[in-house]
C-alpha cells in the first residue's frame, strides 16, 4: 500500500481507488503490519510469525525426543533457539500493546492471553529446575496457529465449521451422554463378568479401566490394551461393538440432514404478498410464481 | 413459585400470571419438588440428584481400584459414602412412592423399576459375602442419568435422536443382519484358512474366535489381540476389511437422506379442503388430486 | 388359510374374501409351507428354518472350541446334533425338489446350490478324514439366514439397501481402486523406509506385508501388529493416517448426497403438458400450477 | 476399425457411418492402439498394459518377500520377470514418444514423467548395488493404474469425486489444521502427564510420540503401540478420545450438505431471455430478477 510520508513512494492511482487514509504515524504502520493481513508487509509479517510458531514448537518438541537429549551440540543449538523465540514473541507482544488502540482491552481478550501464555511461562522454567510440569502450559501456544486463519479465503470455511459445531452442541451433548451411559453401563458389566469368570488373567483391574475400555471400544479406537480374555467377555464385547458401530450412523445422517435443512430454509422463507406462495430466493426482485415485484 | 397457604410468602404477580392453582398439601408439595423441575426447589433437586448419582458411581467404581482397596481408610470411608448414598435413593424412592397419585403405577414402570433396582441390591450384598457378581445390577443405576432430559432444552433434541434411532430400526436390523452373516461367514473362513495354513502359531483356535475376531475388525476397532499370521489369512483380512470400509459408506448415506427426506415431508401438510388430502407442496397453486384451487 | 379338501376345517368367511384357489394337492400344500410365508404353517416353518440354521451354525462353531474338543460328552453330543441338522436339511431340499413345479430351474438358481451346499459336503467329511479344508463350504449355510428376509416388512428395506449399494457400484470401485492405489504406494513407501532407516528391528519385512499395514490402517481398524518403529516411518505413518481420515469423509458425503438426489428425483422428472411445469409427484391427478387433468 | 490402406479388410457399412477418417500410416495407427480405447486393439492393449502392471507390482512385491527371496529358483525366476517388465514398458514409453504429434510437450507432461519413472530407475539399480532406497521409486508405476479410468464409464465417476474433493479443499484444509492443533496440544499433554506421573514405565517417550499417539487415537487408528499406563493418563485420553468422535459427525454432515447443495444448485441453470440471469427454478412462471414471464 502506498505511503505518503515517504517520498520515494509517490501516490499511485491504486491509492486514488482507496478513500480510506494511509497510515501517518510509526504507531498506526506497526499496528497495520501486526494486525493487518491486507498489506504486503502484514502478510510478510503473518507467515513469518507462522513459520516462527512452527519452527518453536518443532524445537520444544525435538528438546524432549531421546537421542537428541543425549546429544549436547544438538541440544545446546536447540536451547538456544528455544530462548530466541522466547525473546521474539516477547517483543512481538510488547509491540502489540504498543500499537493496539485499547491495550488493556487486548490484554485482557482470549488471543491476548494466549498470546501471553505463548511465552510467558518460559521465563519461570529455569528458576523452576525447568520441571517438565510446567512446559504443559507451553502447548498452548499452539492454539496461536488458529490466527493464521484471518489471512484470506480460510475465514469463511472456518467460521462456517465453527458455526456448525456451535448449532449441533445440543445434539452432540445429548449424543456424548448417551454414549457416557453407555460406556459406564458396558464398562460395569465387563469388569464384573470379566473378574467373575477369569479372574486370574483379566485385565480388566477395576470398573474405570473397565469403562475406559469402553470408550476405546465404542469409539473404534481399539488399542488393545485391555482385551476381554473370556468367552463370556468376548460375547459381550461384540455385542457392545455392533450397538457402537449402529449407533454412529444415527446422528451422523442426522447432522448431516440439520446441516442441509438450515442451508435450504436460508433461502426458502421469504413469502410472495400477492400469490401467498412461499420458496422464494432471497435475492428475488419478482415472484417467480405471479411476476408481482418484491418490496 | 409462591405459596398461598405460606404466610410469610404472600402472593405476588407471578401467581396472577398463571391460573393453574398451586399445590396445597405437603405431599403435592413434595410432588412437584420430586416430579417436577419447573420450581425452584424441583430443579435444586435434580441437580441434586443429577450430583448424587455421578457420585455414587464415582463411589462405586473406585472401590473396585487396586490401590485404593489397599488404602484402608479411604476404602471405608468409600465404604460409608456408599452406604450413604443408597441411603437416600432408598428415602427418594419412598418419597416418589408417597407423593404420586398411584404408586402401584409407579412402581411398575420402567423407571420405577429402575428406581428400585438403583439402592435394592445394595441390602443384599452384605449377606452374600458382596460378592461382585450381585452388584453387576447397580450400574443399571446410570440410567437414571436419562431422567436429566426431562430438564429443559435436552427434552426435544433426546426425542429427536430417539424417533431418529426408532424409525431407521429397520433399516439398522437389515444392516446388523447382514453385518451378522458376513462376520460369520469371515470368521469361519479365517479359521479355516489359518488352522490349515499355519496351524502352530495360529490365533484363531475356534469358529467363534473367528467371529469376534471379524467383528472386532470390520467395524473397524481392530483391537489386535487377535491376527492373521499366515500370508493366506492377511489377503483375506485385506480384502474383508476392504468391504467392510465400503459397507458402512452406504448406510451412512442412507440414513442420511431418510432423515432429510423426513424432514421436508414434514413441510408437507397442507391439506385440500375439497378432498381432504395432505401433502401438497408449499407452492401448489390447485389440488394435484381433485384439481380445486386452494386459497 | 382354509383348505377345501379338508372336511373337518369347512370354508370360512376369510376364504369368501380370498379369490386365488386353495392348494389341493399334497404337493401344493407342501410347496405353500416350505416356500410361503402367508399361512400359519408356512411362517411356523420359516422361523424354525431360520432357528434350525442359527442352531446349526451354533454347533458347527462349537465343534472347534478347543475346551468342547476335549469333553468327549459335549463333544458326541455336538456330533450327533451335527448329524441332526444334515438330514434335516437334506429332507428338506428334497422337498423343495419335490414340491416346486421346475425342479431343475431351482436346483440351478442361486438359493438351490447355496440349499444343496448347506448339507451336501457333510457327506463327504467323514470320507475325508473330516479335514477342516472341506468344512469352509458350511459357512454358506449361513447365507440361508437372507432368506428370512422374505418375511414380512423387511423385505422393503432389504431391498432399498441393496439396490443404494448397486447403484453405488461405480463410485464404490472408483473409490476402492483409489484406495488400493494409495495403499501400494504407501506400503512400498513405508517398506522402504523402515527397512532403510531401521533394519534391524523393522516389522516390515515385505512390501506386500507393507501393503498389508497400509490397508489395515487406512481404514482405521489399526491391529498394531505391523507399526513403525523409526522416527521417519512413524511421520510417514501420522501423514497416510491424515490422508485417509480425510479421504473417508468425501465419499461419505457424496453418496449421501446422490441418495437424496435418486429420492428427490424419483418424484419430479413428470411434467404438466398444459403449462410445462416440472416436479409434479408420481401421484399427482392434476397439475398443481394450472390445474390442468394428467392423462 | 476398418483399415482403408489394408486390401484384405474392405471398407464396411460401420466404416460409412463414421464420419472421421481413418488412419492411415503406421505412426497413426500405433497411436491408436496406445492412446485410444475405442477399437478393439486399443482397448486391448489398455486391459493388456492393466495386467501387465498388476503383474509387475507383484513381481517387485514379491522379491521383497523372506520366504521368496531364499528360494534361488523362485528369486532368479521373477528377476527375470521384472527385466521383462522393465523392457516392455521402455519400448511403450518410446512408441508414446514416436507416435504422439508433439513428443516434447508429452515428455514433460505428468502422465510421461510417470511413465518414464516407471522403468527409468529400473537401469540404475544394479549399478548402484539393487539398493532398496532407490527402489521406492518404483512405487510411483501404480499411479499409472488411474490410466484405465480412460476406459469406459469410470471416467464420469473418477471426475466426479476428484471434483468433489477439489471443491472441498478448503474445508478439508481448515479441518485438518484444527486436527493438527489439536493432536499438537493433546500430544503435549499426554507426554507432560504421563512422563511427570509414570516416569518409569510411560510409553511416551518425547512430545513428537505424543503426537504421533494423539494423531493414531483421533482418528480411531488406534495401533496400541503407544498407550496411557497411569489413571491420569487414561481419562485424558478417554476425553480426547470423545472429543475426536464428536468432531468427526460435523464434518462429515458439513461435507453431505455441501454436496447435495451444488446438485441442486446443478438444475438451476434455466436462465432468463430479457435479462440473460441463471439460476432459476425449474418451476419458475416469472423471471425472479426482472419480472418478465418465461416463455
Amino acid at each position: 500500500m502506498p505511503n505518503n510520508n515517504d517520498p520515494k513512494k509517490r501516490p499511485t492511482n491504486r491509492y486514488l481507488k482507496s478513500i480510506e487514509p494511509a497510515p501517518h504515524t510509526v504507531k498506526q504502520r506497526i499496528h497495520e503490519v501486526i494486525f493487518g493481513a491486507d498489506t504486503f508487509y502484514g502478510a510478510l509479517f503473518d507467515i513469518l510469525l507462522f513459520v516462527a510458531i512452527i519452527a518453536s514448537i518443532l524445537v520444544v518438541s525435538l528438546e524432549t525426543v531421546p537421542e537428541i537429549k543425549s546429544n549436547s551440540q544438538v541440544k545446546s543449538w536447540l536451547y538456544w533457539s528455544s530462548w530466541a523465540f522466547t525473546i521474539f514473541f516477547t517483543i512481538e507482544y510488547l509491540l502489540r500493546l504498543y500499537c493496539v488502540r485499547k491495550p488493556s482491552k487486548y490484554a485482557r481478550s482470549f488471543w491476548g492471553i494466549i498470546d501471553l501464555l505463548a511465552f510467558l511461562p518460559d521465563y519461570f522454567v529455569p528458576f523452576l529446575g525447568g520441571h517438565a510440569s510446567f512446559s504443559v502450559i507451553r502447548a498452548l501456544r499452539l492454539l496461536r496457529v488458529f490466527r493464521i486463519f484471518k489471512l484470506g479465503w480460510f475465514q469463511q470455511e472456518a467460521e462456517d465449521l465453527g458455526g456448525a459445531v456451535y448449532r449441533s452442541r445440543a445434539k452432540i451433548t445429548v449424543f456424548i451422554t448417551v454414549v457416557l451411559v453407555l460406556v459406564t453401563v458396558a464398562g460395569t458389566l465387563m469388569y464384573e463378568i470379566e473378574s467373575f469368570a477369569g479372574a486370574e488373567n483379566t485385565q480388566f483391574d477395576s470398573i474405570p479401566e473397565g469403562i475406559y475400555w469402553a470408550i476405546v471400544t465404542m469409539t473404534t479406537v481399539g488399542y488393545g490394551d485391555i482385551v476381554p480374555v473370556t468367552l463370556a467377555g468376548k460375547i459381550l464385547s461384540a455385542i457392545l461393538i455392533l450397538i457402537g458401530y449402529s449407533l454412529i450412523i444415527v446422528p451422523t445422517g442426522f447432522v448431516s440432514a440439520e446441516f442441509l435443512a438450515q442451508k435450504t430454509n436460508a433461502t426458502s422463507t421469504r413469502s410472495c404478498a400477492s400469490c401467498i406462495t412461499e420458496g422464494h430466493d432471497a435475492d428475488s426482485v419478482y415472484c417467480k410464481y405471479c411476476g408481482d415485484k418484491f418490496d
